[in-house]
């Protein structure tokens, strides 16, 4: 590779982070404050394509983003999937072909610069705790609304990443006895009630059923069957509708409960609500910190943990990745 | 004080551990292989008593540990309660009369010795992951069923205490939404559903209904409603009685299902079960496998935790405590 | 006995209907309107007194409303407790002495009249579908709202008694699976959920861990623990206090679950809300039909069965054991 | 129609039935013993078919049997649906293209015999009660366990039909609150709990998630997930394998809970359970009836109903609408 010279100001080192979701490769060179000074992306090939072609994406991304900027001490790759506790392999990604892939030497042969693998939420949570909504804490838990829900814990200043490397698996948590199946195989998991799949589950069910919950502006705002997203109820909401309203508040109860209970087992110092859903903002934040409040065991007589929306929006991950990366190859 | 000479031969440093229980304060000096070469215990004063009289009671248990062997270099504490993150003050003891209780710095005044303070429970899963259960094991959750359920947590080798040092709560996870009511205020709270006090409320209202479940040899052993303890159930279990047995497995259940989101959230490589009702060691774990597995999701594809009893008994506390003041002491 | 002279103008038969209480035996000289002329009460005895006593009760309170008007064609008993499908025998009644007690013929021996004896909540049914807010239906349930949850079933215009005299008792329908502990041993039964006790209970849970939920409202009317009541609780609700609705809309919520339930087994027309609860009104009802809409499957498409409170307050239960007794009498 | 010569011995008037399924129309002629002496059956025509389709068909059956004996004195049919409380209108057939169809007028008008129209779980308990499991009681219940929940209710020796003709929808009795979601659009329904459908469902969830649970014969006999349907899993269990057994006792614990809850409201005499689950027997039954024991509130002390099996299989409803047409038109 030719690398461009590199033009930033700063003392602390440049990184690269890339962010491998489930439609698109994203990087950016990230400085250390965080700022995305650079930024390249691809859409993420399909699953059906080899792992040497997302290798290609990946390195190609790098390229890119080395010419702009070739003082870059290290890339951070934060991925979708299990990632072992050695952090070299992506032992399961559910939107690629890996499959036990040793993407950490691939990339280190064909890339001569450190490569930090880790599972994205990881990397997220690493993002709003070194320069978003978890800056000053040094216990935090991250709670990620998408398809699922998806998690990542920092305690004592340190991503806790398991025995397995694959902790933060919040979505498969039992809420509920006997409740609505989850495409895992078991019962009432939290993901069932709290993600934005279990919210526009639930509106179409109110939909397919004609009931009279069905408001004419949430009919209006949201359409029909096919084309009610998650994004679309948050608007009819924050347009005022009642039903899409209740909605998230209903996921936000649900949230809440899920977040007693890890506050109850980890005592973080804040809990910080990402994914697509969070954009509902205090929509969803106040029945969730209400019972959450209701929920805790002790509430009055300890110290409460703050219940705060993401701050980093979609770059937290490869801000994250980043830094996790320029801390590891310069401790 | 007066201090005995040392005839120890072991190299390493020796220290005190004292377990503050509800009835019992036991203490023990503690090598540096996790073995207990002196012991001490007092009764625990009653709540109604001063601050200053459990100090005393703790003085006076060192200091004929110290007669038999005065070669310590620290002394650790561990006591049921909250500790907060400073590990100097006991915020709140459910048997004593500490409230925000400055207990370190008031040992510390009066032994001339390193003072560690720590929850027991934290102790208790120090002291097993050193010597006992968890020997090997870098990411360790023990959970102690006793009257309620209390737990510790170790990642990466470190003791897990959380942001205001109250982490490891799990028996207030809510297992059953509108569940059984708790002490605590809420519902449906994992400890109303593994725990002794869970297993013998069970049993009597078994007896109580008269029920037909109720069999002769768990009549004779475990007598009527007042003399029910779990102990007696624990030994009719042993004894072959249906009923017993089936009480312990449904505990067993609920504990796996507990497990099985805790191993969602923390990825550890063991779970420790103690605490009293521990004691039936299969006759609780087998269940407790058998739901655990049926609830973790990716059954099959991930590696499964395993669940084991304790093996340190009641000294876990003592000897944990031991050597998390030693290694603070000799870092 | 030595009886008064009619001077009742009607052509209707007089009958005299008795409620058996835990606190009060009360009578009443009933017309055909179902208005009551005359009426009588007694304290009811002590559970420690033989059947002896209280036969002499009734009898006392029979005698006195003769001398009124002793142009009576029959008598009515409804008697809290199960009474057997022949509506002779009182099987056992909680708060009596009687256990198989043949009350029909030891009443009728001292009595020259017809006796008839039923359950109370039967009782109670029957004088709300024939006098009160069940007029003009020929298919109710009635759900009674009092330390428990007492109902009575009336089909096709008549009172359903199942075929060991014990149908209607709703209260121990299980809503949630390992939910809250029944005294009946079971865990999950609906009266733990709906009813004065679980009202005054939930109250004091909040009260007991110093809720921030509780209102200075609440607190003043309520008073404390001791002292705190179901009807205290209404009447902090009549005055606006927000804690206390909604504690009752918690109550009312369960209720609307419950009676869906019951709608898709039995489809009555109407569901009549009695007990000490039900004076809150719709404090309690809509909340109860909301939930009732809400959980009705089919809801939009099929009649939907109204849900109103009781008409006929405490002399329900003795108009309408007139009023069976008379037509039992006079076919 | 041309009708051919009775040749009948009996004294008792015979009487077609007709069962109106999602498969086939059967119909039979029935003696006054229950027997059916005469059979006829057709396709039932797709639900794109018009009413009069419909209509054509049931004639054509009738004819046929009437050809063979035509000393009828009524015709009964039972339908899948509702089927108003007139017993002259068939409101919704889930099945054909019936809704609000007058249906009764439309045969009068056609066949110049009595008609009488009723629900098929109606027809069937009435058969079952008349001569099958439940002869010589006064009060059942009927649970069928198809792909859903359907149920009739006999009180006093009459069938319960409900203010709208709709009673005995069971099946959307509330088991669980959160729990699994139900077509209905409401969740925890009790068929997702107790039906063959959701027997075949589980199967499938621990195929498709290949739970180790899944036993070498389990999956010779039922296959891969789209052969997989109740009657082999149902061989499956008869042939001794432990995760159809245990499928099945899984079905039959929820049966017994809902059981218990409509035991508490109905005190009826037995439960007959029909359906194509049922054919699994005590391998299905005798799980219900010991959860059943649990969860009966006064168990011990108050007679119980008995579960039984149904006995007269498929032709429970024929049998059930001949009899009640007879009885309609001989009173």
């Amino acid at each position: 590779m030719s690398h461009a010279k590199s033009t930033h100001p700063s003392t602390a080192p440049l990184a690269i982070g890339i962010d491998i979701g489930g439609t698109k490769v994203a990087g950016g060179i990230v400085d250390g404050d965080g700022a995305v000074v650079h930024r390249a992306r691809r859409d993420t090939p399909e699953r059906s394509k080899s792992p040497k072609v997302v290798e290609d994406t990946i390195v190609s991304v790098v390229e890119e983003l080395l010419a702009q900027d070739a003082d870059v001490t290290a890339i951070g790759i934060g991925a979708a999937g299990f990632v072992d506790a050695d952090r070299a392999t992506v032992v399961f990604a559910p939107h690629l072909s890996w499959r036990n892939e040793p993407l950490r030497d691939a990339l280190s042969r064909r890339i001569g610069l450190p490569i930090f693998v880790d599972n994205d939420a990881n990397a997220a949570i690493w993002g709003e705790s070194r320069f978003g909504a978890g800056v000053g804490e040094s216990h935090l838990v991250m709670v990620n609304l998408g398809t699922g829900i998806g998690g990542g814990i920092v305690l004592d200043g340190k991503v806790v990443r398991g025995r397995h490397g694959i902790a933060g698996e919040f979505g498969h948590m039992q809420l509920v006895p006997d409740g609505i199946r989850c495409e895992c195989g078991n019962r009432g998991c939290w993901e069932q009630y709290a993600s934005g799949n279990a919210l526009v589950r639930e509106a179409r069910a109110l939909m397919d059923n004609h009931s009279p919950m069905v408001t004419p502006l949430f009919a209006e705002i949201c359409g029909g069957h096919d084309v009610l997203t998650g994004p679309v109820i948050t608007e009819a909401a924050q347009a005022g509708d009642l039903l899409a309203r209740e909605l998230l508040a209903e996921i936000g109860r649900w949230l809440g409960i899920g977040i007693a209970d890890l506050a109850a087992a980890l005592d973080p110092g804040v809990f910080i609500i990402g994914g697509g859903v969070s954009a509902a903002g205090d929509l969803l934040l106040e029945p969730a910190r209400e019972t959450f409040r209701r929920h805790l065991t002790g509430r009055g007589y300890r110290p409460e943990a703050r219940i705060v929306a993401a701050a980093l929006g979609n770059e937290a991950g490869l801000i994250g990745a980043a830094d996790l990366a320029r801390h590891d190859a310069n401790p």
